[in-house]
């Protein structure tokens, strides 16, 4: 067998031309989400006028395994993917363990994550039905870059809710967004009738992602020929981004390794869902078995200690129901610096399969996901996201059991992207001033108890 | 012929073993720095109290056309190169040019940049030679980050000098180089003599990377097992960078691509120097004749406006004189955005090509290079620096020539690196702030006057 390199890059004829749909393997399908109003399943229909049609699809196929990556869609992964699937030997070195750590590294393009593999997608199917755009949200401001990107590359307008306090506290990641031709509106703004309503009755407030997204949808309904999209949570979102995982199989396929665990960060759950597909896959048909785990922030632990149940997926409440994993939609996690990670719910594809028992979960609290980010920078040379650091964190803790057991386990991790534009936080943890701050048990009981009640 | 892929990557067997002196194939070769007290070609012993013993060797080495990169850098090199050498079809695609182009890609590193090519290999010879650190200056921040990655690694102790006016201004930069645990010092400071001595006599001042050199050169030198290194201008950091266009070169073989042209932003002539040096050797002995283009900011136009002369290499006039294409070592650039470029000199090795018409040299005006770095952006998914779009630049307008003339020119361009940290500048673009000053022909008497007489 030949000696692993440092990273394997598929050749372009090696890249994925379909991706994975992990629902046809799942005995139970994830629930349906349901409409507010009368606590139905959503028909295509009523999904039509918030998102594209083809979209819309995806997101209600249970059954199909396959799903043909659009040819402009694998040109435009042919840009900036392969992404390189890393042994991280210098780590492992460091960290003297016989371990055998890999990561799949996603950040090597300018939205700094794995956000454009279903950005690009997104935005090809809104081109394709003939809109003129598309609006979203965005928090720490990785999706919003991304869908910038995406929209100026199929010459599509952008329009980007971006939490205001975000929007005063990142204005480098407004300036990329508006490099890219992206209109970036800070919210709550005066643009949308919700976003009147909440200035008049929070005048000064700094906004939340709950408002942004009641905003960028009403600014979708109400414009004819844009549409809403959404960069996590969603089935569809959890399609496109199999291609990670999948690009992680081939490379691991072609030097016959066999992953013990497979590690990753979970907020909403596009990246988890995207680098576990076909390993999960494999195990839910039974032909292989590794660990797959999903690492949380101790502040925001929907998997860990969530409910599993209907809930809004927005705080506005405007959002369809969901079944899944969840803090209640009321939910505001404290200032932790992995904005990516700060969502009240959860995949409802990942909650069924946790739920079922295919997967783990843990929560890790920030200034240990910090140490792990500033021992990875150092010897692996890339600044991490803190977002993608929890993964690393979980990652070096099994490495350092294999070190106590002496077992030479390989571990595989999504890191997800890289931390420059979050050199606030880093800046925090150097100083000392980063906080470990967990909601109690009856925090969390006051806001379940506003869950609604479905069935 | 196999179809060319959008990025081609070395397998890690083809990357190179040796770095490529290009000093051996030049028929007149660069003229040796001067000890500035007597105005005699510096002896090895003179510069061993700066700098390492092997990088010595390797800055006075005229002849041997090929070192070994010792393994240990090939290690390191393997973590974040080979670099990618990529087909810009988007890009021609959109200029609608039958011209075919190409770009090497230094920017997937945390330095964000080339810098990092001699970074390592410089604190590696430091350590190899049992010192206990290193000392250097840094402007934008991209060379000193790449030295704080390059220490971090090898576990050396980091001083680095940064201009207060960037410290102040870039304190995200400032906060990578502290994740690598680097200590970082505005420069003016009261820790050197030489600070102490500018504090008074300037209080309040934003400093220059004149006063950080001098700065960085005392604390190397008043520090035992301390030395001094620097990111650019000399022979050995061009030695070091020769990888980026061996990779290049390789990478062009595989698929038999024969540049009809190959261009670079020059600053100090790290980058350019070592992306044309293969190709140079070439032209040098005749092999093949490949127009090679330096690009600098009409700001700051050594190459194009410069004269050749011995010149101090900084403003505080303490290190050794060279002989080089400058403006004079008082000459301050107005300020532009691409901090990597505003330097007053160029390259020994580069300045005696240019002088013997191996190259030519073209100067741009900084909106001009912004407005090149924006339409690169939208459709190459690459945020780019604003020093490396200097050379998009000059790559756009040729590709537009081609389309005039329906020539099917391959041309080969350098882009060192990402633009993150400078979203300020590119802010400013978007607000029509950005000036397009050029030193009159008065102002550059002033300075040229000032040159020391060195015969």
């Amino acid at each position: 067998m030949a000696e692993i390199p440092y990273k394997i890059y598929l050749e372009e004829s090696e890249m994925p031309k379909a991706w994975y749909n992990v629902r046809a393997d799942m005995k139970t399908k994830p629930a349906p989400l349901l409409n507010p109003g009368n606590g139905q399943p959503l028909k295509a229909e009523e999904m039509g006028g918030i998102f594209c049609e083809e979209l819309v699809k995806q997101e209600l196929d249970n059954d199909d395994a396959w799903i043909e990556i659009p040819e402009e869609i694998r040109d435009f992964y042919k840009m900036y993917r392969p992404s390189p699937l890393v042994r991280a030997y210098c780590l492992e070195k460091k960290l003297d363990t016989p371990a055998k750590i890999y990561y799949k590294f996603e950040g090597n393009n300018t939205s700094g994550s794995h956000k454009l593999n279903s950005a690009i997608a997104q935005a090809y199917y809104a081109k394709k039905q003939g809109l003129k755009g598309v609006t979203t949200e965005t928090g720490a401001g990785q999706w919003g870059t991304a869908l910038a990107m995406a929209c100026s590359y199929f010459e599509l307008d952008c329009k980007v809710f971006m939490v205001k306090v975000s929007y005063e506290q990142k204005p480098f990641r407004r300036e990329v967004m508006r490099t890219y031709g992206a209109s970036v509106t800070p919210s709550p703004s005066d643009t949308t009738k919700i976003g009147r309503k909440i200035l008049a009755e929070h005048p000064g407030t700094g906004g939340s992602l709950g408002c942004a997204i009641s905003e960028a949808v009403e600014t979708a309904v109400s414009n004819p020929g844009y549409r809403y999209v959404l960069g996590s949570v969603l089935n569809q979102v959890l399609l496109h981004q199999s291609v990670i995982g999948l690009e992680t199989k081939i490379a691991l396929d072609k030097y016959n390794i066999k992953p013990d665990m497979i590690i990753g960060c979970a907020g909403g759950g596009s990246n988890l869902g995207g680098l576990i597909s076909p390993f999960m896959g494999e195990k839910l048909r039974g032909e292989s078995n590794p660990r797959i785990i999903a690492v949380e922030p101790a502040s925001c632990p929907s998997f860990t200690r969530g409910k599993f149940a209907y809930d809004f997926c927005d705080t506005g409440r405007v959002c369809p129901l969901a079944k899944m994993y969840t803090l209640g939609s009321d939910f505001i996690p404290a200032p932790n610096h992995a904005g990516g990670l700060r969502y009240h719910g959860m995949s409802s594809i990942l909650s069924q399969l946790y739920h079922d028992g295919y997967m783990e979960a843990v929560s890790v609290p920030q200034t240990r996901v910090f140490d792990a980010a500033e021992q990875f920078a150092r010897v692996e040379g890339i600044l991490p996201a803190p977002e993608s650091s929890h993964a690393i964190r979980v990652a070096i803790d099994e490495a350092l059991k294999c070190k106590e057991t002496g077992e030479a386990k390989t571990i595989v991790f999504g890191l997800t992207g890289t931390g420059y534009f979050d050199m606030v936080a880093y800046e925090r943890y150097h100083e000392g001033k980063m906080d470990d701050y967990i909601p109690t048990d009856a925090e969390l009981e006051k806001y379940f108890a506003k869950l609604p009640k479905v069935e």
